[in-house]
């Protein structure tokens, strides 16, 4: 006795690598343990349990068994048979359980990355950012009480008090859902179950036995695109995205004639509502076949929208947002029942949404400076997200400020004549001749760009190209009216220019109007040409307008001349090019080199807010930070807007385009200034 | 100023009366105000806003306005035109607004039962017992800030700051449901809304302006009857009584055979649980129409029932109930929305369910046990709660202990040739002359008695009986049986006694069975006799003896030799009468005048626990206290069981039926002997 005991205050010294953290410890505590007391958790699913191989370790010192496996005979014991028949199984040499392992002399134990219970994603961004992997959902493994005679607790009781002893769960409620499956799942796993956990609160499933595998969504519901993200909860990893149309576009193609969709008829809401509900289902099975999960296994889906988008999707009437003073509902981060929206995942899933800041900045805003944290960094930072609606942050001295425009689905190829989402086949490139004036492109679905096509009946298939050109999705009107300015083809007021003549131009018999011919019949899946016409410019040189007003404003009320960085966000799958972004005069001039194309911010803001509850936090303190600025009551904002009509504009100068934009820039016409008067009104 | 000053911290006397609190209060408060810092409560709904009139007050020193209505010019204000308006049409002539009256000077006030905020409702129990009215619902009345261009905290943040800053409720959630309505509400109403909260953690409801009504519904689900009770959450009140079969009766008559439909057919727990959430569906909308109020103002329901029940209306498989160890799946209480189990009622209402104590006794009991609270009381009290199963609670000494008793549905009216539930002609009291051994009996529906009734044609409309008697009811059989037994025309074995001779008997031919004419077909409104047969007596005795043999087991194992008090609760709707219960054996002996009848208490109990959410706690610390004795599996149960089939009982004494019972005592013969081993085998 007297010797176990000795035996029992003996400690050792134990490394724990990457970290270096080392220290003390009892002889006989597993790893798992004392990883635990030096501050460094190791991942477990199963409390130590050598059921879920979340806890395998690297140990650096020690020797080798006759199975090559590394058992440090002096330091640690060796495997058992269970532990031996799981490692040969996987065929893993050279790590050991650390729930199964006790200290018995020193360690050095080298931790790898995928054992950490603090995982890490990292995102690529204008700043690359690691995300910590910190859910609300955590599943946990447990062994209950058997039920006896004469006890009355019942299962639920006894798993509170299983989860309370084993997890340090105290004070937590179950859903019905889960209520409902528990007597089944504790008995069919032979008193030991695993246990989905919600916000540390919540008791949302129970199966039997040690299951794995728990998946959230994150969606950013669009007004013309709802993108999908299914994530694992554990790993933090991207299983599969998804996206499509939004289906409310048939109700109307911007927020302010969906908003008169929903007040004009008496079953408007519910007609938006349904359609956005069911899309976002299809989404969850699309997703779910994709990743081959089940939908039951999806326990969370955080949504980021427009505050119209995030109405419909609560059945909330948008009704208030569309007149002044322009009062949300709710301002506020909600969590719901994903049931109690008509969404078809686990039964008890919560949908979380993150907050807004004002009545037309949205969730979806408040993502994107989740993603991309403009107000964590140095210098004056302009974050735009190009939608049907823009968003629009400047981060300056005074603070955050944020406005909306709207730009309108022109971006999202709306509007456009041969405009289309980010789908196979969209033009996504544009390059055109300054001498030729004959335009080159890439499609998506084709690394190639389409001068390097061969097209015939004779072309062996793997030589022709694997897409043909369908039409032209948001980041490829960008560039195509930016080239089109570039090559001359275009006057500053957005015309085509009479004075040039090349084939790729046609113009109509008196020469008042012409079209652009980007793809020809053979480019083109249908067989006809993609053209760029007049009225497509026009629509895009409106919203470019009302974003550069949009952010002109920003720097005005914010006392600011010029920005420092720009960070360009788009939904709209392909990234914008900055440089014709620029040329476009869609973003104020900048250092080229500090403007960031990152893609779709709002769903990875959506992502972050899935994988992390404690961003969740955060969002709610940046929607409050905001100072929104109205745009549209500004009396300014209108006269910005019409100076901001030509390429790349009318009077602010664009120094860092010195050397790009051509130099002989043809005078707008007055005709020009009638027909943007029109447009404009 | 000064003298303005001065005015304010001059202070005057006030006594509140009945209760004679009394104090310095600062000149210009209203009587409102005064009353809640002297901390005595008058009830405000709209918040001192002169709206809701709940908080009239006698004035009792003053003087006469010209209108006749006590004013005091000199120590408060005289009413303005609204309150005086409103005092006028409503006819009142002496009491005032307190919210309305500033303290001009020296008051005496009293305080009418109707205006305090702690209001009780008296229940006529085995000791009469006042519940204080504290609901989880209360409807407060708010103003709210408008929404203002540049400000942008949302309509529920809004609202949020209101119900803080005016009735000092912080970090409230909001259902679904009320946030969908509050944009339309909160305009209707000129930004003054009425709000339903729950638990003081949730708004429920929000509605437009000043509005009244909030109720609640009290549900006794049996076996074999459901009762329901729709009180006002305000005042207590109680509004509709509605009670119906439970129509899980047609997939089995007691508890076992309805577990095993459950677990035998793969739909069984749905049909099940779809019958008696259809019922109580059906009770709301019964209740609600009589009380003449909307379905969408019942903001919660309390629910208790056998845990079979509670678990099949919670839609929870009672698998485990029907088998040892007897688990349950939750013995605690549960809060769920009422739309989470498919009731129809407002559609952010809650569910509330009373804790089990066990295996078999379930809510039901613990609501028993909060109406009629035999723990705080003196003595040794034996709670009988008789129903399809009866649940018994012993307090002795050594602390309460719980037993339940599978009777069947005998007393329930089931199982008995002529049974039926509580209804209008329902024979509910019955009288054998010992001379004639002739029968009279009362019906549901008529007070008088059956030899007071004039039968015939020739008999004017309002002499004739208003209900003929359709069948008998738990409290008919329970009297019947016993005075059979007291006219000598039953044997101490139960059998009908053959040396007996009367019209009212009819034997076969071979004189081995008989039947008791009960009403004769003149009576019935059948046109047919109705008969009491050897085997409804049969039945009736294995039912008693269950209940009996559980009392004795609780007896037994808590050491006890007689009993100080007897409460007989049971849900069948007419009271049981003590005597004849005693007569029958269905209780140990006990002084009469301690026997003591309260009807339905797990309904009362259900009523308690939705009128006062303190109750709830008390609930709860009752199912835990409680030591539960299984006599499924108690050895001696069976032998108590055999013994106790007697009239009353084979060997235990009943000193206290000493004179009552008939002196000559046949003796058994070794047939009943046979038959009775038959029985219970």
């Amino acid at each position: 006795m007297t010797d176990m005991v000795s035996k029992n205050v003996q400690t050792h010294n134990l490394i724990l690598m990457p970290s270096g953290r080392r220290g003390q410890v009892a002889r006989g505590k597993t790893l798992l343990e004392a990883a635990r007391d030096l501050g460094v958790e190791i991942e477990s699913v199963c409390g130590g349990r050598q059921k879920c191989s979340k806890c395998l370790v690297q140990i650096e010192e020690g020797e080798f068994t006759k199975h090559g496996i590394v058992s440090s005979v002096s330091h640690i014991p060796p495997p058992t048979d269970e532990e031996l028949a799981y490692l040969e199984k996987e065929g893993i040499q050279d790590r050991r359980m650390s729930c199964a392992s006790q200290i018995l002399g020193d360690l050095l134990v080298t931790i790898p990355e995928e054992s950490r219970a603090q995982k890490q994603i990292i995102r690529k961004t204008a700043t690359h950012r690691a995300i910590e992997i910190a859910p609300t959902i955590r599943q946990v493994y447990v062994e209950v009480e058997q039920a006896q005679l004469g006890f009355h607790r019942g299962d639920w009781g006894r798993l509170q008090d299983a989860l309370d002893e084993q997890w340090g769960y105290k004070g937590l409620s179950i859903d019905i859902h889960a209520l409902r499956k528990l007597q089944p799942a504790i008995r069919q796993g032979d008193w030991k179950i695993t246990v989905t956990l919600w916000n540390g609160i919540e008791v949302i499933d129970v199966q039997p036995g040690y299951q794995e595998g728990a998946y959230g969504l994150a969606v950013d519901v669009g007004s013309t695109t709802i993108a999908s993200y299914l994530c694992d909860l554990r790993t933090g990893e991207l299983l599969a995205t998804e996206s499509m149309m939004n289906p409310q576009v048939s109700y109307g193609e911007d927020l302010m004639s969906r908003i008169s969709y929903t007040t004009e008829r008496p079953d408007g809401l519910e007609k938006m509502n349904t359609a956005v509900i069911d899309a976002v289902n299809q989404l969850v099975n699309r997703a779910a076949r994709a990743a081959k999960i089940a939908r039951k296994e999806i326990y969370e889906i955080v949504m980021v929208g427009n505050t119209t988008m995030v109405h419909i999707l609560l059945n909330i009437s948008p009704k208030e947002i569309g007149e002044a003073p322009f009062a949300l509902a709710n301002r506020d981060a909600v969590d719901v029942k994903a049931r109690d929206l008509g969404l078809k995942l686990n039964p008890a899933a919560n949908a979380h949404f993150l907050p807004a800041e004002a009545g037309h900045v949205g969730a979806d805003n408040v993502a994107v400076l989740l993603a991309e944290q403009p107000h964590q960094q140095e210098g004056i930072i302009l974050t735009v997200d190009v939608g049907t609606n823009a968003e629009i942050v400047l981060n300056s001295p005074g603070g955050l400020y944020s406005a909306s425009s709207p730009t309108g689905p022109a971006f999202e190829g709306g509007q456009i004549s041969s405009g289309m989402r980010a789908a196979p086949g969209a033009i996504e490139r544009v390059r055109i001749d300054p001498e030729t004036k004959q335009p080159r492109f890439r499609v998506i679905g084709d690394e190639r760009w389409s001068d390097e096509w061969v097209i015939g009946e004779s072309v062996p298939v793997d030589q022709q190209p694997k897409q043909l050109a369908a039409g032209i999705c948001g980041s490829g009107i960008i560039e195509v009216v930016a080239e089109l300015y570039l090559a001359g083809l275009l006057t500053p007021g957005g015309r085509f220019n009479p004075e040039v003549d090349c084939a790729s131009l046609q113009w109509d018999q008196d020469k008042r109007k012409a079209a652009y011919i980007l793809a020809t019949a053979d480019q083109s899946s249908t067989g006809k040409p993609i053209l760029i016409t007049q009225n497509d410019i026009r629509n895009i040189q409106l919203a470019k307008a009302a974003l550069y007003a949009g952010a002109k404003i920003l720097m005005m009320r914010s006392g600011i001349k010029k920005v420092d960085k720009i960070i360009l966000a788009g939904a709209f799958g392909s990234f914008i090019d900055p440089k014709h972004a620029m040329i476009l005069g869609l973003i104020p001039d900048c250092n080229l080199e500090e403007v960031y194309a990152v893609g779709n911010a709002a769903g990875d803001g959506a992502r972050i807010a899935l994988l992390n509850k404690d961003k969740r936090t955060e969002a709610s303190e940046i929607s409050k930070k905001v100072r929104y600025i109205e745009t549209a009551v500004d009396a300014d904002f209108q006269e910005e807007f019409v100076r901001a009509m030509n390429l790349p504009h009318k009077s602010d100068p664009y120094p860092h385009l010195e050397g790009i934009l051509p130099k002989l820039q043809p005078e707008i016409t007055k005709r020009d200034r009638r027909w943007r008067r029109r447009q404009v009104a």
